[in-house]
């Protein structure tokens, strides 16, 4: 046993043998004159990190290290540690910063001439180069602290070092990237500048020093913590199970975006499934009551933006439960899951239906953190002599909108003028009444900018959702404070309609979200004549104008699961047959909610992509930079699969063009 | 809110409206004559089960019932209790047993004439179908409890009966499931009976119906459980951080068992990996430090018996760490999550070398459960006369071993008779001297077994080794006691040979397990001399004889990564160009290892099959026989992705044919 403790030493010592060697020497030299110091042989320390018995519970236990390097302060002073981590940088040759994942320590470096060697080792060492470093804790002297570092009261005189592997010159600096903060990030920053594109191919082709970086470590550490919280309150607090379902599943209908894995029978093949659906589903009529969990889902986007191959939802189940039961389980997950630093979530949620969210925003997943709301301002235009707003209002649904934007006038000269008038080319085109009107029903004020659309509703509403957001934007660029960037606002959206018009063909209807969806009860006779009106039993979760999650309560009813397959949405129902049997076998009543875990992250620690929040994400197009994958793989191992390359050429000139080489 | 509260049980309703409406005016007639029982009124119990004010935490939160079926005791009498759960079966028109996740309730089916349409309702019912029941908690009449069944002191008096959803006649019984208990599933039965497989592929073909039997949900939950407890300890007694990797990646060197996913760029492909060990490798040169994941690995295997296409595994990687550090981490893992009901796991676990597995079991993964070990009596053999045994002793490595069965006489005539002379085709042609030495160095006593075995020691070992484990099989066939079910036997097997000859190639080397296990450093030396005889830092865990577990330190020096992979593997290097370069990038000592959850589950729950303990299992040959993956898909959706299949009638008769169409 003992003697195994040594062998990682050596191993470790490859290259840097002949340094060790030396410190090792220069150590046993001078230890008689300070015995007091009392340098634990290196048996020793290892004895003590892979011991049996109990030590504290924390981050170094059975480690080589006692202490890692952020937690060291004034309480430690006096005591002997072993550190092990990366070189930040070397100051004045005095002083050599050291990293961990906990933070940064100040290690002395020794200067009396005895420890010649010892200093030697340090002095030449490169940043990023690994190592263990023995010393003594002590208390910075006066004047020397840095408060702006939280072991800034104390450093470790180095008594010994070991450099447990060197580092080469990086393609960039890890510290840069931590200075750089967010900035870079944002999406204006990726499609403009493509200088800001190639270093962010080079983050991602060097991931691994990427994520040595202050704020990736945060954020991967903050998403563990959060899921832990989640999986906590799931199983212990409402009696959830954890069941994985498979991945290699069979296509599902309308499933155009899913990929395909090639099995071993000629023509067959499996799909990787967008979300584990019909697995949750037939888990209730199995009776598993209340089934989670943190699904990996995947879907073949191409290259839409911050969209990733592959990704994690939070996905939950629940026999016997009604709408209410779901949302109330979710608002309670995201309380008792919030990280502190984040403030505290207040429930319930509010609540819209899709049709108010319509109105108000003009989308349903209206960001509520700042007002704007959309006003119908169709009766006083009800008899305009303006020539294009009068046909707008005539026409099936037309109507005349407006949203005001407060202090608007720093950004636009479209503005409400001191005396009343307006700014416009609209105002001279106003009767006085009528823009007295306009401006008590939008209660616009000095300042203020007002943006009227004219037209059919389901155009007017979602335009001016969309200029609503880019007017906060704006606002926000010339420095007005619109939303607060520290608050999170959650709301449901539910009374979704069931089915929408095909965009390929409108005569036909889809699935507004799934073809599961139970609707609304009162809605049911509507199912056999007019679906189209039929509101569904989906509910959305939306964090800032983001969808973060979405749900519903499912059809149980077998003979109502197979209309709606067979006459609303003319699918073909032989794919989905486990699942009409699985209903007729006594499926209970049953609902869930799927959340969308890399965006709900992302927004919480404030990054605009869930790139941010991954480990290892893929490029905009899919690519592992880092690894370069995909990747070509020769013919001959796609025979055992019974599938060939059809490449560009042998098809013909209608096909795109290879795609270029760089992201 | 309180209309959100009736909505879903007028949806519900569909179909047994009629039943609903009537029962409902039964009670309604009855009030009266009962008002002591004060029936709530339906839209009280629903805002009771979705009301935002704290309930109770458990199962039963949130939810449209007040108890589980399982939980009611002789505590709860005269309660009013709704229950929602599943027609177990129906007894004398006097009882209905319903069930839910946690259990059995007895439900007493009211015969006074007011209720006799609660009663019709009631008799029509067919097993499975789904009910909510509303009704008081009662004793059981004096003499009618029920001792074996949990619930046993109580009976619920029915009051209101609501019929969720109906089922139609089952292809077998929920109950036969259970009885037949675990015997269904052994190996023997699987291949040796057409039957048994007809009734296992119907257990796949209807899996949700498989699910309900308490065997399969405890199964199931003690999983969850289990995992939970794991989470817990990682996260919070050490400090690991829980990091999902990706699953679409590139083939890795000798990565043939690995399924391709087509991308949309002409001969692209993804990889599924077979684990996350590059990816856990990278995290720790990126220094999170201490990372694990349940991890979804995947592994093309064909039809290999009780192998799954997709399985779990829990992944850890640690950096700054050495093996007995590891050990002791994964010793303590199993101690804390391990099933309260299962016993305790003592630590630390028995360690031996692969050379003493070999040589005392003739196996790397010994059953430590019972002895009969191997005993080399090659010297008792050095001058014998019997010609094939000289000739095996002389060759290189030749040996003679032996094992004994204790009680070996119950299942074969080769024993040992209470003369001490042997009833053995060898018996008349050994010395006396011989026999006595033989008795004496195995220990045999009367009744026992002697197994001799002669040649080269790489074969007689793995042929004792596998008779030993048949031998265990055929006493304990034959009510021997050999080994306890009960029992669980851990055990560490270190210093494996780092690298093989290849099977197909002897005179070549690959990696025992994968190219980047770091050497023992006492053998590094010997990588430029003698690599066949380096050592290995890995460890397999075992368990009862199955390999449950295995890991090492990994090599963090780029150079010698570099030689192994280029002089001693003779790989491409460009495959693992991202790997090397991380590690020249400052990568710091780490090791990890991998548990198997699946195999280490179905041995917990005593389950001859990781089947029982997977929710939705694919049959041997890969299929999912619910859903009926993989599947056809169409040539018009391959087309995105550049490819087309080979039908093997166009490459001609060299291929296979068709796999016959039953699994």
């Amino acid at each position: 046993m003992a003697g195994r403790c040594t062998l990682l030493r050596t191993r470790h010592a490859l290259r840097c043998l002949r340094l060790v060697t030396r410190v090792r020497t220069a150590l046993q030299g001078t230890a008689h004159t300070a015995p007091q110091l009392g340098v634990p042989s290196l048996s020793q320390s290892c004895r003590f990190s892979t011991t049996r018995t109990p030590v504290p519970a924390g981050p170094s236990r059975l480690s080589t290290r006692s202490h890692t390097c952020g937690e060291l302060c004034s309480r430690h002073i006096g005591e002997e540690v072993t550190l092990c981590g990366w070189v930040q940088y070397l100051r004045q040759d005095l002083f050599v910063i050291l990293r961990d994942f906990s933070g940064l320590v100040q290690v002395l470096v020794p200067h009396d001439e005895s420890k010649h060697e010892l200093r030697n080792t340090f002095c030449g060492l490169s940043v990023e180069s690994v190592l263990m470093v023995k010393g003594r804790v002590k208390r910075r002297p006066e004047g020397q602290e840095n408060k702006n570092m939280p072991t800034g009261e104390i450093e470790v005189c180095a008594e010994s070092v070991e450099v447990l592997n060197t580092c080469r010159t990086l393609p960039f600096e890890i510290k840069d990237f931590v200075k750089a903060g967010l900035s870079r990030f944002t999406k204006e920053h990726m499609s403009d500048h493509p200088q800001s594109i190639k270093s962010e191919a080079m983050r991602m082709q060097y991931r691994y020093l990427d994520l040595r970086s202050s704020q990736m470590q945060a954020n991967l550490r903050l998403r563990s913590r959060l899921v832990m919280k989640m999986r906590e309150y799931l199983c212990y607090q409402h009696g959830f199970v954890d069941v994985e379902t498979p991945t290699l599943f069979k296509r599902t209908p309308g499933g155009a975006r899913e990929f395909l894995v090639p099995s071993r029978e000629a023509g067959k093949f499996y799909c990787l499934p967008q979300s584990p659906q019909q697995f949750k589903q037939l888990l209730m009529v199995a009776g598993l009551d209340r089934y989670f969990q943190l699904a990996r889902c995947y879907r073949d986007e191409g290259s839409k933006p911050d969209r990733q191959p592959e990704f994690t939802q939070v996905d939950i189940e629940m026999s016997f439960v009604e709408q209410g039961g779901i949302r109330a389980l979710v608002e309670g997950l995201l309380q008792y899951s919030w990280p502190e630093e984040k403030g505290f979530v207040t429930t319930p949620f509010p609540c819209v239906t899709y049709e108010q969210a319509m109105q108000d925003y003009g989308v349903d997943k209206p960001d509520t953190r700042f007002g704007m709301k959309l006003t119908d301002v169709t009766e006083i235009f009800q008899d305009t002599r303006i020539g294009w707003m009068r046909d707008a209002v005539a026409q099936s649904h037309g109507c005349v909108q407006a949203i005001r934007v407060p202090e608007g006038s720093e950004v636009d000269t479209m503005v409400v003028r001191e005396d009343g008038s307006l700014k416009s080319p609209l105002g001279r085109l106003l009767a006085p009444t009528t823009r007295h009107q306009l401006l008590r029903v939008t209660r616009a004020n000095a300042g203020d900018l007002l943006l009227l659309a004219a037209g059919a509703r389901e155009r007017v509403r979602p335009l001016l959702g969309k200029l609503r957001l880019q007017c906060a934007e704006l606002l926000e660029g010339h420095g007005v404070r619109v939303r607060d960037p520290a608050v999170f606002h959650f709301l449901w959206v539910v009374d979704f309609p069931l089915f929408l018009p095909k965009e390929d063909a409108p005569g036909q209807l889809e699935s507004a979200h799934h073809p599961f969806t139970a609707p609304v009860p009162q809605d049911v006779p509507l199912l056999y004549s007019e679906p189209h009106k039929v509101r569904g039993q989906h509910y959305d979760l939306v964090l800032n104008g983001c969808e973060v999650g979405g749900g519903s309560i499912r059809i149980h009813n077998s003979a109502q699961q197979r209309y709606i397959l067979q006459n609303v949405l003319k699918e073909d129902v032989v794919l989905l047959t486990h699942l009409l049997e699985a209903l007729e076998c006594g499926a209970p009543p049953h609902g869930g909610i799927a959340l969308g875990l890399d965006r709900l992250v992302s927004i919480i620690v404030g990054s605009p992509s869930i790139r941010d929040v991954i480990a290892f994400p893929k490029s905009f197009r899919g690519h592992d930079l880092m690894s370069n994958a995909p990747d070509f793989v020769v013919e001959e191992e796609l025979k055992p699969y019974c599938i060939s390359v059809v490449w560009p050429s042998v098809e013909g000139a209608d096909r795109s063009p290879a795609p270029p080489p760089e992201d």
